[in-house]
């Protein structure tokens, strides 16, 4: 049994914990903590483990094996640091950091270590959608990859979001998707402004388009929506030279009435990749399990960072802009 | 250009002379009538032709080459004699006639001729989808056919529709279009009761299911629903021995909106096969003008009669009857 | 942990090994046996367990506090049996036994325990798909369910496979599902022939069309194949009064390449209710953890012998057969 | 009855003759003409009609009543502005002409008549698809249009072409059916270049990404291939606040066979939009019949290659450029 502490009891986190109790063999969560004491208290109550007073105290006590990082994003470089410095397998949700120097921070700490201990949120992995359109490219069989088209889009935005994290929090999921998708790097970026959609807040830019090219001269272009006022929907078309491949659309049972052939569209993030969550926390448990971890690393959530900050840095400037990281480390190849 | 008469001024009626006028290259229309003579006459002021006193005027007037009978079912056997003994062409909207012994009867006039002179209005079969089903089916690609499913569905039913009718006016286009598919004749027949829908009108059989075997022991069956509440929806798969193939759903726009993905379905059965309608009618006109008739023939009307005869009669039998008709004449191989 | 003993190493039965192992928290697989020594001593190796000489013996070993029956199906009731005999816990793959009587037997011996102990391997109950295609019957929103259009393709047809076993064996999933989804119960059955696909083996029929009528007039057309020559494909359409609800295809890539617009159709019907079959062990373990068993009971299990023995009786007779009961005990209301 | 004169017998050219012949009432195809005579007695032959040594004798032959021009691109102006110059009605395939100044001529030639009398073959406006498109957009019912992802993909280039005609020649019908469905104009446009294709010819740019903004603000990409090896493929999504439509692939019958669900893609671009071709013509002639053009003016076809022009100049300089047209004449409102 791996004994797990969870950093963060708001939405995602309490998916999670249900998901480790309730779904994967060989965990146990024995410890949350919150920013606020009584969401921690009451995850602790309901599942009869124990609330400490913070993240530290949590990733320091010596019953927790492996961290769980699902706070607030700002927090969420920070938690990770602290357990690296204990040495501690640690899974944090996306984005690892705000931007790339915390991320370069990160790295060097895992570095020390001479092992990977730290997994990254990128769930979109897992999905079998997405891996079945890797393997379709990586077959060969529609020879190269050429352009990708992808969009994402969120029924309604909240309080207080801003411009940039249309990127760094939204967009971030793409960023990383789409170099895993074609085995390729970026090379430059650039952000589009749209006509504002009067469903999103005053001030902010939505929706945005997300233009990038990599190093071996494909295209990518990203619409994405914080307010699109009628679904979470994912889409992402591989374009090779052959023919194409869509994510296909989630499971769903066809409706006809009222003259019309319907499917639903689901409106809760946590609904579309909930399988593939499943999957992530499964495969994440069984690989700290075995000593080394297989999936999204810190470099990959550095490198969406990078991305994303050179994203933010053109909006308005009208050109793209270079997608510069430091050296990949042998860890991380 | 061929001067066209029309007897019936109802729904299909006017759709017919509208496209007859706008679309179809060579034919005029040149005269209407209709057993309310203000029908008759509002079309004929609409499009500057002669409204006839009666069917039997119109058919016999030199002006009129060929008749098009659009009128009540219960009137096409009478109009459809009445134009074989002026020799004339003649396009009969289904059915041929209310029973099989009416079809009898136009059959032993035509074959007076010696030569093709009417036309069943089954446009199905002019309909790319199932032109396409048919010559995949011909091809043998995918085997031998073996079954049918399908599903002839209507949005409401009028008043004083019967139960019978479910069959005679409505799965008489089924009957039709699935030995025409199937290249193959009936062998027996029989109707199911369904739990009646509440949406259909009391004493009614609604839906009913219709189920047929054929001669080289295929199997059939039709849904027949005269009130379903939602949509014209017509549906047809044809089970091969190596796969199956199914009509495609209209060319609709696809709308992503309100948490859903939609397709609009039709509600008026004119607009369903309106691309059929249209290259019926053109080529209705140049076979006439050709001298040699090539749609659907009498003895498809005849066909289709006996099957609807014997699906009629086993409404509560329990038992499949058998689907008998008279020796098929040279004059229709 | 729930310690279960497997009897039964075939396909299935390694498939279920394999996720009770990898995926089903609180379940460990601690014994096995086959009717082949060798397969079980296999499997022993594998994960480290015992393989025992006999299912009476793995039955009666006091390590073994639940069992999972997968086993050739002409051996499920005797294993169900002695299961009882021992009273404990046991899951049996469909079919329950291989006709009513023996399942009657299983009933009046799990009724002398007062409790549920047997589940049924009715595994679409869990399919995400059917699971809400129930929930929009059950809300009425559709209006009252009228009729099931569906179909249960197989591949191809294994040795020594004889036309009875195609509703036995293959149609038995329908004969439980659609009743589920309905909440209704059979009244009368008829299977009917087809032109034989000469895909299949010579003397056997196939496919063969499968017609119910339930107490509620509900009418139910399941066409049956077990050599489609395509794919493993399962299709559900439930039509209610207001339209209509499908079974979606799985969820899976959609390419465009070789002037072809394709959605793969899988072979395996291990893979088609992967999901459901993960659910299904989950919720199986968790309800005898909490000693009440939830799932599909020796009832259901009874109910689809009788409807598949009406339909082999019903054989070449042309006519609907009663589908009779006992009365249903208390037991499983 | 119009009498008709075509001048350009290839591919297109005969379509549309056999169009005008077998479908279209009203015209009569007397007269044709081709830069190889040969060509031109071939068809006239056929049709028992005369072939003009040239273009310009066929415009000034008295019997020639309206002009159809389905040359090759680079003469397309200099036939309308001779068909100007004799006041008779020109339908011109598009583009209109190769470049924004040539337009420019035939818009100052067309104002001296003071009517319209050319009409360009934008024929997506008359499609259904695209029609239904246009009436939900203005219908207002998904909030105010915000976004265009299309793409246009050939299936393979032929001998010659420049990567320059990409542009021009092909994504052309995006130029004008983009601005159509949003009723709104260019502001600015750039073409990205993506890693080469190998199925296309050497040292051509294939694909290319056209990105356009509008006076709105609306953002349009639109992927374009000239050799996408797989069929002839248009897709279009508009994205408006409240949701997003799509145009519908083709009508085609769905197969499933061979562990696949398919759907055929068209590879003739001349069968994509085969009804809205023979839509267009009718519509053309009833419009000429009345004395008034309503279908696409020369105006479009000037918007068309001034945004043309403008993504030429674009390439390889990295930033949008601006889209800048004459003012718009009065006739043309």
């Amino acid at each position: 049994m791996l004994n797990i502490g969870v950093i963060g009891c708001g939405a995602i986190g309490r998916d999670h914990i249900r998901r480790l109790h309730d779904l994967v063999p060989g965990a146990e969560v024995v410890a949350c903590a919150d920013y606020f004491q009584e969401a921690a208290d009451k995850v602790a109550a309901q599942y009869g483990i124990r609330a400490y007073a913070s993240g530290e105290e949590l990733i320091a006590a010596p019953e927790v094996q492996a961290i769980l990082i699902t706070s607030s994003d700002d927090s969420h470089a920070g938690y990770v640091l602290e357990g690296l410095k204990h040495g501690k397998y640690i899974f944090c949700e996306k984005p690892l950091a705000l931007n790339a120097a915390d991320c370069e921070k990160i790295i060097e700490a895992e570095l020390k270590h001479g092992k990977r201990l730290v997994q990254v949120g990128f769930m979109r992995r897992y999905d079998r959608g997405y891996a079945e359109m890797k393997r379709i490219i990586e077959s060969g069989e529609l020879g190269a990859p050429l352009m990708i088209h992808a969009c994402h889009r969120n029924v309604s935005q909240g309080p207080g979001f801003k411009t940039e994290m249309g990127i760094t929090n939204v967009a971030i999921h793409e960023l990383d998707i789409c170099r895993w998708l074609l085995g390729d790097e970026y090379k430059s970026a650039q952000v589009l402004k749209v006509r504002q959609s009067s469903l999103s807040n005053k001030g902010y830019d939505n929706p945005q388009i997300v233009l990038l090219e990599t190093q071996n001269g494909c295209r990518i272009d990203v619409e994405v929506q914080v307010a699109d006022g009628y679904g979470y929907d994912i889409q992402c078309q591989v374009v090779c030279e052959k023919g194409t491949i869509n994510l296909p659309d989630p499971y769903a049972v066809v409706k006809r009435a009222n003259a019309t052939r319907s499917f639903p569209i689901l409106t809760d993030w946590k609904d579309r990749f909930i399988e593939a969550y499943d999957i992530e926390m499964t495969e994440w448990v069984k690989s700290v399990e075995n000593g080394k971890l297989t999936g999204p690393s810190s470099w990959d959530g550095y490198v969406a960072c990078v991305a994303g900050d050179a994203l933010n840095n053109s909006r308005g400037k009208g050109v793209f802009l270079p997608v510069e990281t430091i050296e990949k480390p042998e860890l991380y190849r």
